[in-house]
Order: structure tokens, then sequence, then C-alpha cells
């Protein structure tokens, strides 16, 4: 596997470092939930109405107690994962409530859109867990959304999955399920199932529906990715580094809470920061900046020796088009080289977030694929050499008839699922675009997949608790 | 700036460079063209026929001779470029017979083509020299087109050049004409002013015709690039190290070739190397085996201390979509994280260096001042880290109307030239995609383009020195 690329110097992430515990010690941050609040107190910090002021000691002995690395189980244990290490997670977008379709136009997202996106996460080769509000399904009531998502990442795919992040008692109901599919929340206690996003609110702040499922994850012992999207120019400065530094100081605290609350909670550090676009103040993520921080996050998580997280194919483009291709692989390939352990957004995103597109979905899957076959890197043994094969066929020579093309091709080339190789007449007869391509290519993708087998009894034991909560 | 991204350790290195010593010791390379061979039995070595067997000594001798870096002159000084080191230089694709145009048809290149192509690299702020080849301008017979090209170039640019790798004597007929334009053979001979592509014939070969224009401009104190193109898996084998082995040894013979004849002769590590598709058996240069070949190029040329060569925005597609777009950024940032100096095809090429397009070109700029802002990295200055800026806005706060948003944001943001941000409903009025606006937009640049005044004296000497060679 290749190295892992590091864009600062050990001096510069020091640099950012200091300038967070700064941050925290002097500026503070703002936690607006009193069972947030408390513990702090309880561990002697300075609590002024909802501001904490921090210290280097509690920082740094807090971060500390963070694993570098642990497994999330999945319910087929072939797709447990490790995250952390040189480990990197691919899985699908998050949260967008649109639907991007290939005729650009759009629609809001649905529950049938949630499970056919994690259906071509389950069936995907590249793509490692089926994350979680792959859509967001705005024809179920907002009260039970999350229950039938749950349900959802449950029932069509036998990989790892992501609990709600919208407060305590939406976070309990994931606990919950996840208890019912594998055995008990005692089961699950000892090795972690749920990994759940919570984000901060740039600048300096938390609010309660992050704090309290951040709170119910650690004391239950799942996994949390701490979080912070600065938007460069609007809720934080128009200066990389200082973007790095209060996106750092934030997710230090989340961190050290959920290390207060129970020590050695599996946490990842994670980074969505970005631009706002200074003309218009918009989000912006598919720029070099982003791109930027995105690889900068990876070396500051390695330097806390945390498993880290960013977004994969990001972009500001409302299409599947070339833009979407060069932005999404800028951000894909700098989260994938420096090393991101947890690459959320992975596939699907257009439009900064604001919608999923099947077509991106294929597009992306593609993409990481390639990118695995970049990072497995060159293979140093006898065949690899190839010396035999080279001194056979000479000056002058061919190697498509050796015996060593024939034994070696599939190992060391990837054969593309989506791109086009074919010559322009060959490629004229149908003139297809990777958007028309990708449009077929779901489509074929979801028709013959089949949902692994769900154990009846478990089934009907979520299906009861569904039904008692809503 | 960005430290470069090694993927190689220090002892794979040393195993291919090993590797590729054996095969120009055991195997040999054949050089079909006489003065060459008198070169190398003067030097000493073996000599069957066109068969040359290389010694590990005089390779290693011989490349060290080579220098880091040099200064290719450009007649605008300001566009002087130091090639090697540091640097990273970007230019227009080369070769490439077909135009491929906004609506999926293609036609045959023009010599218009090419001035236009020229007066594109010359309005472009990311494109630091102009190239060569940029269209193959089929409607001037091969005679002379190389006049025309060079001239095109000459007259339309003040940026940088490359000059033809036809023969001897194009080499000979560039080397004249840029003599003229720089005040002479004996003032470019102490300056260099041209680069040229010089091209093994793999495997293990040299033929005449770039022999012949090696050995010309080495003379003449010229820059050459000694490249290799192995299509793994045909000319080379279906193994990624060994393809790298075979490219190795062909390149460190064109290098110590041209430093037999002129030691000091500036030269530049090429490496075109890619796939050969093993379901049609054509070249496929957009695959991550290829991204492979450029990162391990750069840093084996870091190896022997000479500045380096790779494709940029490489990619297999037939239109500007989104396989053009993510295929093309996965390489052309592979080269530049990686530490390439001479960025070839960074912009224009589609379908594996079978068409240039404009539209293509105008997308490939744009990736290309992204990767340059990527590169430029971190400012850590006291503006950079924005503690002042943080500490006064605090928790919850808005930075948009801050003194250091306006005084800082233009420095540390880039603004997209192509890629739109817009939200949905204001990129819906129009719904152009980037193939669309680029299209515009490389129009307008065309139209706005003025070239730089050319000495009257000198066009005079130009153009009488094409009457008298056609």
């Amino acid at each position: 596997m290749l190295p892992k690329y590091n864009v600062l110097t050990e001096e510069q992430v020091l640099i950012i470092h200091n300038e967070s515990i700064k941050i925290l010690e002097e500026i503070g941050m703002d936690f607006e939930y009193e069972p947030a609040l408390k513990v702090f107190r309880d561990q002697g910090l300075k609590v002024e109405g909802n501001r904490v002021h921090f210290t280097r000691e509690f920082i740094e002995g807090k971060v500390k107690l963070a694993p570098a690395e642990f497994t999330l189980h999945a319910r087929n244990p072939e797709h447990n994962l490790v995250c952390g290490g040189e480990n990197i997670i691919y899985m699908p977008g998050y949260g967008a409530p649109f639907i991007q379709l290939a005729d650009g136009t759009r629609r809001k997202s649905t529950m049938q859109d949630y499970e056919n996106i994690v259906k071509l996460a389950g069936a995907s080769k590249n793509l490692h867990m089926t994350g979680g509000t792959v859509a967001e399904p705005q024809d179920i009531p907002d009260e039970i959304r999350h229950l039938k998502m749950i349900y959802s990442s449950i029932k069509n795919s036998d990989k790892c999955f992501m609990g709600s992040a919208e407060g305590r008692e939406r976070a309990q109901d994931s606990i919950e399920m996840a208890g019912l599919l594998f055995g008990g929340k005692d089961v699950i206690k000892e090795k972690p199932v749920l990994i759940s996003l919570i984000n901060s609110l740039t600048p300096l702040k938390f609010d309660e529906r992050m704090l309290g499922a951040l709170m119910a994850y650690a004391e239950a012992g799942q996994a949390v990715v701490v979080a912070s999207l600065v938007m460069a120019g609007s809720t934080g400065p128009a200066a990389l580094v200082g973007t790095l530094a209060l996106q750092n100081a934030e997710v230090l605290a989340g961190i050290a809470l959920a290390q207060s609350i129970n020590p050695g909670t599996p946490v990842v550090y994670g980074s969505t920061s970005a631009l706002s676009d200074m003309r218009t103040g918009s989000l912006s993520i598919g720029s070099p900046e982003t791109a930027l921080f995105i690889s900068a996050s990876a070396q500051i998580a390695r330097f806390y020796g945390v498993p880290s997280r960013s977004g994969g194919g990001l972009n500001d483009s409302k299409i599947v088009d070339a833009q979407a291709g060069y932005e999404s692989m800028m951000t894909l390939m700098a989260a994938s080289v420096t090393g991101i352990n947890f690459v959320l957004h992975t596939a699907g995103i257009l439009q900064y977030f604001m919608a999923i597109s099947y077509e991106k979905f294929m597009m992306d899957d593609e993409m990481a694929g390639m990118l695995l076959h970049y990072l497995k890197g060159f293979n140093f043994d006898e065949d690899g050499l190839a010396y035999d094969a080279i001194a056979k066929v000479g000056p002058g020579g061919h190697f498509l008839t050796q015996k060593h093309t024939r034994k070696n091709h599939k190992k060391e080339f990837r054969t593309p699922q989506l791109s086009d190789r074919a010559a322009f007449d060959a490629w004229s007869k149908e003139k297809l675009d990777t958007n028309q391509r990708a449009h077929k290519q779901w489509q074929e993708v979801l028709a013959n997949y089949v949902p692994p087998a769900l154990d009846e009894n478990i089934d009907k034991k979520l299906l009861e608790f569904i039904a008692q909560r809503s």
C-alpha cells in the first residue's frame, strides 16, 4: 500500500494545535445543553452560562484516551471494518434533501430513494459501508424518519451503517434497534456497531440536538464522528490555517466530551470545512481549498492518534458533468492519498450536499475503485519485476501473447466499471456520455440486487419496535 | 509550497534502478542510427549490429552529468522557466491528429487550430508555456509543417515553446529559427530556448528520426525530454514495476547518449507509460495505473537528480463529460503532487492522445489553476492564523463583515474561471454543463487575445527562412 501523503511539517501541525488550545482556553466554547455543561463542571472546568473555558491539560489528557483504531461490527462479519490506521472506508453521501435526476431536474428525496441507495451501496465492490441518511426521505414524517431509515439500512444490506444524530431520543432509538439486531445493548457496548455524525455549530458552539446524541452514543459505547464544517469566510475566517485552528478547537472539545463521559469511546476526527463563495455567500465544497482542509485534517488526526473523517466526492456542480468529475476526483483523491480513514460522501453528492444523484453515485463508485487500485500501489515480487518476460521479448518484440501477460494482467490492471475506453468509431454508434451510461448502470444494479436475508425473528422485533415508537 | 508526495520507498527506487541496469547490460538496446552507434562505440561500449550493451559505470556516470535544473528562455524574459527542483510547468497537449468538437463529432486538425491553441495557451494564467505540436495541422504538407508550427508558436505568444523532434533536419530547422529569434545559434547554445520530445520505440529501441533530433539538439545545447511510452501488456509486461524498469532503461540510455554528445545537455526524464486495454489492445491513459506510473516516475527522476516529465490531463473519454473530468484530474493531480516538473498534455487531450478539444482545454486550464492553488499550500503568518478575528467574532458570530475577511479572502481563496457555484435555481435558468460553458469561454478568450508584438526585422527573417526551406 502507498504511504500517506503529509502536506504539513510537524512544526505546522503543532502550531495549529497550539492555536486551537489558545482558542479553547481564552475564548472558550458554548454548549447549549445542560447535561454537557454538568459534565464539564464535574471535570473542574470553568463554566459561565453556556460558555466553557477549557485548559490545555484537560484537552490533551482527554484526547489521549481515544483509541487509535477500532472495529465497527456488521451483521455479516465479513463486512466488519477497522476504522483507523492504514484503513480507508468509503460510503455514500449523507443528508441530501433532493434527488438530482439525469435530465437536469430535481425532486425531493423519498424513502424509496433511501432504500435504493442502500442497495446500490450494498452491491458496490468499492464502498465499504452503507452510511446513514443516504437520502433525506421527505415523504416520511420527521418523528419516525430515523426509525424507517435504520430499518432500511438493516434490511437491505449486511454492511455497517450509521445511527441517527438527531438528538438524544433518536440516538437511543438507534441504539435500541442495533441492540435488537446484535443480541442486546450489553453486547454492542463491548463491540461498537453504530457510528454517528456529530457536528459542531461553527463558530465555537454545539447545540442540544448534537450533544444529546453524542452523550447517548458515548454512554452506549458506540462510535461518534465529531466533525466541524467551518465555512471559511462566513462561519470562519478567510484564512486556511485559521479555519483549521477553529475546526480543530471544535473537534477537540467534542472528543474531550465523549472521553469525559466514557473513556475510550471510539471517536473519529472529522473535517467538513469548506469555502463560503465570496460572491454569493453560499457554501462551496468542490474547491482546492477544501482539498487542502481535507489533506491537513488527515495529518492533524494522526498527530492526535485518532482516525480521521472528511468528505469524498465533493463538488458544486448541479449535474453529472465534467465539473462534477474533476472536483469530486480532486477531493476524493486528496482524502485517499493523505490517509483519511472514514470517507463520508464518497458517492452520490452534487450541489454542495443539497442533492444526491444515482448517476453521480455510479460515477463516484468507479472513482473509488480507481483510487483503491492506486492506493494498492506496486507489486515488487518476481512477477511484478517481470525481468524474464522483458528478456524473452527483447528489443522490438511484443508482450501480448506472453504467458506472463496472461498470468498477471488481471492482478496488475483494474477493469473499469463505467469508464469508456472504446475507440472513437465504436463509441460513435451510441455516443453515450458518462451520465447516460451511469443512468443505465444503476438501474441494472438495482434490478439484480438481492438483499441478504435477515433473521425472521429479528425482523419481527424490529418492526414491533418501530410500531411501538411510531 | 506543499512537499512532494513520494509513493515508493528508497529501497524500491533502487530495485527499479538495478533492474534497468540489468536490462541495459544483459539484454541491451537497439539504436537504428549509425551516428548514435558510433558515439557508443567511441565510448568503448560493446555494439553488435544495432544492439548496444551498456555497463552500469557508463550509465551511472553519464546520468550524473545531467543538470538538476536549467532555465528555458522565452522571448519575453518574464516567461523564462526554471525546469527542475520545486517548479512545475504546465502546457497544452501534444500531437493530436483530430479536433474533437463540442457536439461530439470530430475532424482533422488544421493550422488554424494550431494557432488558436497557441493563443489560448498564451492567454492562460495557469499554463506556463505554449508547448509544441499542440495540434497536428493536416492541411499543411508534412515537409513544411514544422516550419509553420514553429513560426506560429513564435508569432502568437512570447512564452517558451518546443522544437520539432521529427528527425535531424527538422530539429536543425527549429534551431535555425530559434537562432534568428534570439540573436544567433551561439547565443542559444549558452541559454537553451527549445525543448523537444524524444521518444523511445518501446521495447528497447530508438529509431533514426528520434535519434537524429536528439543528437542535433544535444549538439546545439538545447534541452531534450527523453521519454518512454510503455504500453503495459503489449509493448511492455503486464506488470507495473516491470513496466517502470523497462521505461527507466530506455530513458537512461537516451539521457546517456545526450550526455555523451554534449556533457551537461539539459535533459528531462520522461514517462508516458500507460496501459494496453486487455479487451481491445488499444492504449488507455486515464487509468489509476497511469497515475501510478506518473507518481513513481517523479520520484525516480529525483533519484537521478534530473527534472521529470509526465502527461497531465490524461483520459480515454471521447467528449468533455464526467469521465474526462475525473480521469484527467486523477492524472494531473498525481503529476502535480508527486513533483513532476514538466507536465506535457496538461490541457486539451481527449481519446488517449487522438484528439484535442477546445472545451477540454478550458476545463484543464481550470484544473491547472485549482492544482496550482492546492500546491501553494498554507500561509502561516499572522493573517493566516487569524486568531484575532476568531477571538473578535467569538462563539456563534459571523466573519463575513470582518475587516480580516475583506483583507484576506482574495489572497487565500481562488476564484474559479469555469466551474459553476450557483445555486440550483440560478443554474436552472440556462442549465449549461461544463462543456457548454467552456465552448462559450474559449471563443471569448480567443476573440480578446492580442498576440505580443514581434520585432519586424526578426519576423521578416523568419518568413524568409521558411520561404527558402519550403
